[in-house]
């Protein structure tokens, strides 16, 4: 009888390709060569598995991460007929990564667990530098932004959020990207303030391909006041991605926890 | 009359062959090419200036940092003869440096102020993440140590190192890379733990080549038992890098202060 593994995962987003292994979008698209050549975590995690059991099982994530995006705590499973004890195959699991993705935690799930299927819900954390100078230790886990932010228009803002609603407008134009549903449950949106850190963290039931990040770029246009008062309301009201503001950088975003 | 521009830089040693642009060893020595061909601080600042001021000014670092090591607060000088207001010069400079590296304070320096000659102390902050599992965002900023650490110990045995001594043992073989004399002036050795982390702070006069990463990587063969007490007073008897403990790795070290 195979166990059910559940993995939780740490990785610096900077030098991956994302979670996923694109093997769809190799398939159906045109690509240039470095894309496809760059890493995925879910591919160096199938290869550290394949090294250890001697074949390559299937690694299953919450959802993808994008290129550039990191992770204090994404979620996976694989099943394996393996009798290795867990605290061993963490050990051997990390030995066999490399330095930018570690497991952090390692439990024996339901036999039916999916880390996709079952997740309940994810928080994002996006992290901004908000000050006149930009910093180059830590530059790859935040965004610079040196203007001045009304952190109260964007709370105030950022309440249109919450609920079931359809986040169209938040989502990427790219067709190939867009689920069926646009419809997704902001459950909290929280913006605190930590020193010359402003940290936005979402919690939704699911996202939309770059909904956080697109999300982030209209609040901080609210923020700077290029976006009125009313205008998250207008934005989902219009369901077109060219009424949000800009994508947030990738860098900024962390995927923190996945909930079940 | 040229202005003297005193500078202090922030900057992300990970991609850098150091500070220092390596004139006299290119000449001297045989290297492969990939080291020459690696960024060095100085001359991206020197190149930032040239780009600024049509000339490039010579600019002088309080001394070198290795590959890999980080500066919170390094200091430099140059010569100007341009007006330029400060503020703009400072912002001018950030926009022509790359992303790892940025001044973080500018200021007009007495006329014979010289950053390396001047310097009265430094001030080096040594990071270990001490705890089983290794983690990935922000490796390349501490050293990951997962074996248990006697913190004690290890305070005992740094207050050897306190005072005016000569650090021959803490030095590198290297005979091209020491000076005359390896006497040095060390002010205190803090040792502090925070959370998984474990912060050993150390101010001197001046720093022998590789020095503060030879008294950490001593540090550790005392907290972890393999060497006893007394041994830092044996170490510096016996003038003999063969003595002293394992280099530790470069990742872990920033300079954090310089004072005149």
């Amino acid at each position: 009888m195979p166990r059910t593994i559940k993995l939780i995962l740490e990785y610096d987003g900077t030098d991956f390709n994302g979670w996923q292994t694109q093997t769809a979008r190799r398939a159906n698209q045109k690509q240039n060569t470095s894309e496809i050549n760059k890493r995925t975590v879910q591919n160096e995690l199938e290869e550290a598995l394949q090294t250890i059991f001697n074949k390559k099982p299937k690694v299953v994530g919450s959802g993808r991460t994008d290129s550039g995006v990191h992770a204090w705590g994404q979620v996976a499973h694989f099943k394996t007929t393996s009798s290795m004890p867990l605290t061993e195959m963490r050990n051997a699991i990390n030995a066999n990564l490399p330095d930018d993705v570690a497991i952090i935690d390692i439990a024996k799930a339901a036999e039916n667990f999916h880390a996709q299927y079952d997740a309940k819900s994810k928080i994002y954390r996006y992290t901004i530098l908000n000050r006149s100078n930009r910093t180059p230790l830590g530059r790859n886990y935040h965004l610079f932004y040196p203007y001045t932010l009304n952190l109260r228009s964007m709370r105030e803002e950022a309440k249109s959020l919450i609920g079931r609603k359809d986040f169209k407008s938040f989502t990427a134009t790219d067709p190939s990207k867009t689920p069926r549903s646009t419809i997704r449950t902001v459950k909290c949106v929280n913006i605190m303030k930590r020193g010359d850190l402003i940290l936005i963290d979402i919690e939704a039931n699911g996202f939309l391909y770059k909904m956080v990040r697109n999300i982030v770029g209209t609040l901080l246009a609210v923020g700077s006041g290029t976006k009125s008062k009313g205008s998250i309301k207008d934005i989902l009201a219009q369901k077109d991605r060219n009424a949000a503001g800009p994508t947030a950088k990738a860098k900024g975003l962390a995927l923190m926890r996945v909930e079940y």
